[in-house]
């Protein structure tokens, strides 16, 4: 099974199309875990919250710059949160590698092999052989970045090019089709913020059949339905919408799982109505 | 002391403008140390590289999915390596990483105080807030991919792009301006490949006074005295030459250490050459 069908297959059982993030902040664990060691603290953490919100989810999203924070100990925890994930639903890496043809055979074996993830994100700078040794792995998914959620995207991203036909259109958009061009075993996905919704229609229309990762709701403050509108296919799929701060501390409390739960619950919930208002 | 000052200390006292690349591979380690267990064996080969090369070098870079694709223990080698590194030459990170607030500072804690190193590469696809928690470290440094050494660097940074005048210029024109731009602190520089000595040299006239990290001569066959004279400033400084396999694996013999010193001496000396015959 490949990656857009584990997907497709989580999001149908689970009538979802939610991304849990995972970027454990060790400041911001509940003061119920404060007593244990840190390291040990996080995987408790990310077990519960992981336990909790997977009924609700289409996938999870480790961001491996809050693992790596830690030192060394920080990978080990890694690899017990990706255990820690049910085989029926996708693993997304959030790393946004990018490298040359060597390393980035050493980048794809080490989340794909070493880690066992089903996904990773990667940034396009680079060009097309930077990315080939990810694609190679027929069975895995390539997220690339084209238009972040960030205020900064605008910086490279929203730059106007000359396409191949000599028209001036968006960085953004050059690379959508660039991806769509990679595409030929359908496993190449596009990262889109949900901040922006006209730019998340537009890439769509270019990459109508591919998965889009649209992170930037919840504490980034993206419209939900504006982004749920825009970032689905023609069949109300294939978008995966991720939240991670909004759903890891929703309570500082002792029931912070059940909160996350009701957390992903909910806007589980708000996506699907979205999806079926624009039916 | 910041990142460029201890770079020119160490470029000036060791006569060398030559960067070596660690990029450690298990399969290309010598016979001698390939009885040991695999993570102290690539502990022990970057350590005794780093001891014999240190006399001609002015920087060591290790590569972290070299690192990284170890699994967890490989981070705890890469935090050996570059402890192994003598105080008073500067270790970059080259880690390509680029992520958004929250997520970049996370990355440059990693960089800059977990592991202690004193620059990092940083992809700058995601625009100026993604770059900002990296130079907010002002006595490190900053390096941000320009032009990079691979063929795929075409697909995207070659693009021509409108510019705030409306001339249509390279996409990595425009970044090497933004980056000008960003060097408020001076705690900015570039990557260019050796590859395209033309666009360094264009690179170099935006960027006059910024380190450019250069790598690509060695194994990917770029032209080594072209590249000095392009990637040099004024005085004949501040480019950073990195080579890695062509040093690293010069022997696979128990004189594998002996032999890295003689590739690095050698090609510091084809470097120091280059630079005099552009006086």
């Amino acid at each position: 099974m490949n990656f857009v069908e584990k997907l497709l297959t989580a999001s149908r059982r689970q009538e979802s199309l939610l991304c849990v993030g995972l970027d454990p902040e060790p400041g911001r664990l509940p003061a119920s875990l404060r007593q244990e060691p840190v390291m040990s603290a996080i995987v408790r953490f990310c077990q519960d919250i992981i336990a909790a919100t997977a009924p609700y989810a289409c996938a999870f999203k480790p961001n491996l710059a809050f693992f790596e924070v830690l030192g060394p100990a920080g990978l080990q925890v890694f690899q017990e949160v990706v255990q820690a994930v049910p085989a029926h639903i996708p693993v997304i890496a959030d790393a946004k590698r990018g490298d040359i043809g060597n390393t980035a055979r050493a980048y794809a074996k080490t989340f794909f092999e070493t880690y066992g993830c089903d996904a990773v994100t990667i940034n396009p700078y680079m060009g097309r052989d930077s990315v080939a040794p990810f694609l190679e792995y027929r069975d895995k998914g390539t997220l690339l970045l084209c238009r972040t959620s960030n205020p900064g995207a605008r910086d490279i991203q929203d730059l106007r090019v000359q396409d191949e036909g000599g028209t001036l259109r968006h960085l953004y958009e050059v690379v959508a089709q660039l991806v769509q061009s990679w595409n030929t075993a359908g496993n190449c996905g596009l990262v889109v913020g949900a901040t922006y919704p006209e730019e998340l229609r537009q890439i769509r229309a270019i990459c109508a059949q591919m998965p889009i990762l649209i992170p930037g709701i919840g504490a980034q403050g993206g419209d939900l339905e504006a982004a749920v509108q825009a970032g689905v296919d023609a069949q109300g799929e294939l978008a995966i919408i991720s939240s991670s701060r909004a759903i890891l501390y929703a309570s500082e409390g002792e029931d912070f799982a059940q909160a996350a739960a009701a957390e992903a619950r909910r806007t589980r919930d708000q996506i699907n109505a979205a999806r079926q208002k624009k039916d």
